[in-house]
């Protein structure tokens, strides 16, 4: 294969979406547009990306989640103009795509099938396009009785006949790097609207008897650009069928994947089953026999196997198998929750170790501590881990019991097999096989009520 | 614009609906179906709207939310028959509009459309009819060669051919008041089924040679009626697209619109992102650049810009810009929320002021209390607002620190920069700069773990 | 009627769902396939039932909730070797079903017909077919001019002509008990697979000049077979609407059926109202008048009437009428609640009973405690039902009054009409009338916070 680079338009301002924020920046399951983009585009061996910034770039700059070059349109002169910014990053070697970076569901498969189709007919360009039931406001692409491409054109400047044609151009490319330099330097914007068109390099490779062709792809749905919200929104189901019906055929059971919310990036094993309204964000993990949901929320963190999450929200944070989170649990970043661990209701863990058999079972906080296994937490249990300035470590070591409503004032450490009895608040170590004490004795006051009364 | 004003026939069971309550009360996205008829004859210019009320008359009457008249059909004899009784009403001046308390879809642009119609041709009674695919079961617009009007007829008194006509009746008429009138003297319920029928009137009218025609209406979904719980959803889900899709072409990201159920009377601001499963009831008005959801729930309150809510219920409330809420937390009627403040994961806020800057980060219940800025609530914290008999207030001041576990007796108050120690019981003022403690000093007792064991 | 059995083959793995378990007890709201279609042959009358089991056989016959004889195929030699498996079961009297373990949807009603239908005609075997759209791949019904069944061809076998009959056989039969026991005596693998097929016992039969015939549902759904993680979310979604939509036909208002998941098994009245994206599982029961939801998850449980529910989750419990639960509250098994009960935010009710006009409002846990009526909880207590070794039971008599963050150390009694004081750890009985209080007098350190600062 000849080298290949690929510049991606996203210079737009995108105003029918309404929004402070540059278009090519909103999100699809978590994952800004111009990302699905750049990871087709690697997908399809590109090597070098340059994305073509204006509109609000410094935005555009930073939420970019890949390593590419980026040249700046200062003014929007149309689409040739955009790729003549891009100019020196095209040079004069191998082929280059260029593609949008509105249109997120365009996919390394179709891609790869154009440059494939490009190099097999050595062409000098090839366009993408796919065939719509309603062509209409689309660019056509017209061919010659023996079905060879002669042109792209606006729907608005098309005849009545060139309007029936159901051929559309995508707007994507892949061109002879070289072809593609040379025609830049002869685009004018000598028309109605003074704007720079790519199409028009088509004209100036094809005046010079070499192969320009399309690739219809039956894939319509990859092409999609989006515009506006709504778009966005049609963007969005699509993406998330594409990536749930994966999941369903690798074994994962999702009971509703109409409204379950998974990131591309995200990997489930087989025999895990997905109770509906869950979202799962980033780079998660899910191993198999687990069962999550509903309405979990986990982002960027590992669950192994057999663990049930239920009605939780965890983050940044790894899970043990066979643990039990929820319903109702909070696990903030910087977890790790060992086996066979039951983190229940109301409970929140934060920046914490858990050990393996270990029980925080409701109306519990547990933040910057290290707890051992087989640690037992009574209900109502907090570490008080913030005295107002600093934010200190707790240690409880293993087969610790903590009593109910226990405070346990950091820093401080509860020793092997100590207990704490429930309604201290302990604020020096406990030693090993110590009980720790800090209440008052209970008095029972006689009639008291009724004098109250 | 002559005077207009509008009857809304509302006396039927509703048998159908398998339901105690009178049909027009069921609701759309948290408003009663007559509510909405009320708001499109309002938003065409009715300055006067008169419910004809039958059935359960007292339930209609309590749960309409405007100031309308009421006139009482105590037999079930006909849409004719039920116009009847607000003859009075109807009087002879201008125009009024028949419309159902049973067909919420009616916008006011459509019968804004039909008062132009009727006004613009002269009309003495103009019928709204629409175009279907299957036209079966609905009275039929019949008209002659030259498509002048001539009748409605009922599906079941149809001929063959005439039931091979799509345009359809949707029971709803803008007529000329004095005409309606004259006509309803006339009405008579000599037919089979001995009722008064309405459509019967432009017979009356017709043969004075008075101008009747049917305005078409592209948006055969206005004149949905709904009969059963399934039409109730079947309308529910029309209504939902119609005001997601508006929020969308504001700018307003709903990542399923699907399953994202907003009232008809809230507004919300570009850039704010809703995640999937929120409920956005009543007169909630949400800011720019918030992120809501999932699971929310907002009743009837204020959220400004840039505010963070997640998984959270928040009902009757004002929750001020940057502010974090949630996930899990309960924020009861009453509460008004400063800016930067963080309500945090299973916190209960009911009936108090909360200053800026102030956290509660988790496990924490406050009600009837006026908290000020920079205050840090400990996890645990517990107002303690009622004594068994009486509910009294708490005021903690700017810059308070409240230990974890902390009970805080009201009435008391905590001053200015005061601290409580963890797992204490305020009763008592706590002075300003002072720490305020009530605990028992812990003692570790050796051994205990092993002869308890 | 004669005498009905049925056989029911689930003998297969169903590699295609990607998953370790047996293909017929994968789930569609909360019930195993199989259990569907033993239902399904029950409503039908069938008195006795036999599965033919195979791949992971112990697993299938654990995960079915019926009285059922099990056969084992050990070989998978085809569905006629699976029969044969069990004809000493089939015997010689009267008719048997042969069904499919992966085909939930088949509905008693569709059986009955067959029967009825097989024993109107005096047939000796009734298949079930039905037409559908596009046939490819499914077996085709062959008939003559005179629309007499002549035979069931495989697609793979069928001519050209053959294959535009638009007829599929179900796979799905009803035979005369003696006939197919005859027939299967033919039975030969004599064919290119080496397999036994079903369909050639007609060749038997129709050979003896029997009658043989095929009922044509109208009902395509019934027959739908599951043999991907995709399908049965397919067969999910339409199961989940046949059972909402008949919720709605009685009466119950569902605001989003689509993400509303209510077991087979379950019975709502009418006039309750159900939010979107609650998990209705196992036999629970709601009364009338109830709310439900959103996010709430009943698992069999008894709610009565005039019960609010919202965003919890109740396990094997029962609540009685006028009683409100949550929000984000979590009733655990064999717990008890009384009528007009509140049951609020962030409380956890663990194998308890619960008195009438009892309160727990708010970041609570109650486990093992017999709670009378008219008890308030103050916000943070905790029962300490367990102290590391074993767990104990606590009594909390009418009128008593809990005080906020109070601890109540099991085995303990709170008599009539006792207070707690809040911050208390109760650990001896409290006495009718009495004030049990064991906490420190607070103090006041001046400047304190100066000094620490």
């Amino acid at each position: 294969m000849s080298r290949l680079k690929a510049v991606i338009l996203a210079a737009g301002a995108g105003t029918r979406m309404k929004s402070k924020l540059p278009k090519v920046v909103h999100k699809i399951l978590g994952k800004t547009m111009i990302d699905y983009v750049i990871e087709a585009a690697k997908e399809a061996g590109a090597e070098e990306i340059c994305v073509v910034v204006g509109h609000k770039s410094e935005i555009v700059k930073k939420e970019i989640s890949y390593d590419v070059e980026f040249v700046l349109q200062e003014e929007q002169l149309g689409t040739g103009h955009a790729v003549m910014m891009a100019k020196d990053f095209v040079g004069n070697e191998g082929n280059v795509l260029i593609l949008f970076g509105d249109t997120p569901l365009i996919t390394g498969n179709t891609l790869t099938d154009m440059v494939n189709y490009h190099s097999n007919n050595n062409n000098a360009a090839t366009l993408l396009s796919t065939i719509v039931e309603d062509p209409t406001g689309y660019g056509r692409i017209i061919r010659d009785e023996s079905n060879t491409f002669i042109k792209s054109i606006e729907h608005k400047d098309a005849s009545e006949k060139e309007r029936t044609v159901k051929e559309i151009n995508s707007g994507m490319y892949c061109f002879n790097s070289h072809e593609l330099n040379m025609a830049l330097d002869n685009l004018t914007n000598d028309n109605s609207q003074g704007e720079y068109y790519l199409p028009d390099t088509l004209k100036t490779i094809i005046a010079k008897r070499l192969s320009v062709n399309a690739m219809i792809t039956n894939m319509p749905e990859d092409i999609l650009g989006v515009n506006s919200q709504i778009q966005l929104y049609e963007a969005s189901r699509i993406m998330q069928k594409r990536i749930n019906y994966k999941h369903m055929e690798n074994g994962v059971t999702l009971m509703n994947p109409t409204n379950t919310y998974i990131s591309k990036d995200a990997s489930i094993d087989s025999d895990t089953v997905i109770y509906p309204n869950c979202i799962i964000e980033g780079k998660t993990t899910i191993g198999s026999d687990c069962i999550i949901g509903p309405n979990s929320k986990i982002v960027n963190s590992r669950i192994v196997n057999n663990v049930n999450v239920e009605s939780s929200t965890i983050l940044d944070s790894f899970i043990d198998s066979n643990t039990n989170v929820g319903p109702y649990a909070y696990i903030r970043p910087n977890s790790r929750i060992g086996s066979n661990v039951k983190i229940g209701d109301f409970v929140e863990i934060k920046n914490s170790n858990i050990g393996n058999n270990t029980k925080a079972s409701h109306l519990t906080y547990i933040g910057d501590a290290d707890v051992g296994s087989n640690v037992n937490f009574g209900c109502g249990t907090v570490v008080v881990n913030y005295d107002g300035v600093n934010k200190n470590r707790t240690v409880i070591e293993d087969n610790a019991f903590i009593g109910c409503n226990t405070n346990l004032v950091s820093p401080v450490k509860v020793h092997n097999n100590a207990y704490t009895a429930a309604g201290s608040t302990i604020t020096k170590d406990v030693p090993e096989y110590s009980l720790g004490i800090g209440r008052a004795r209970q008095v029972n006051i006689q009639d008291w009520v009724r004098k109250k009364r």
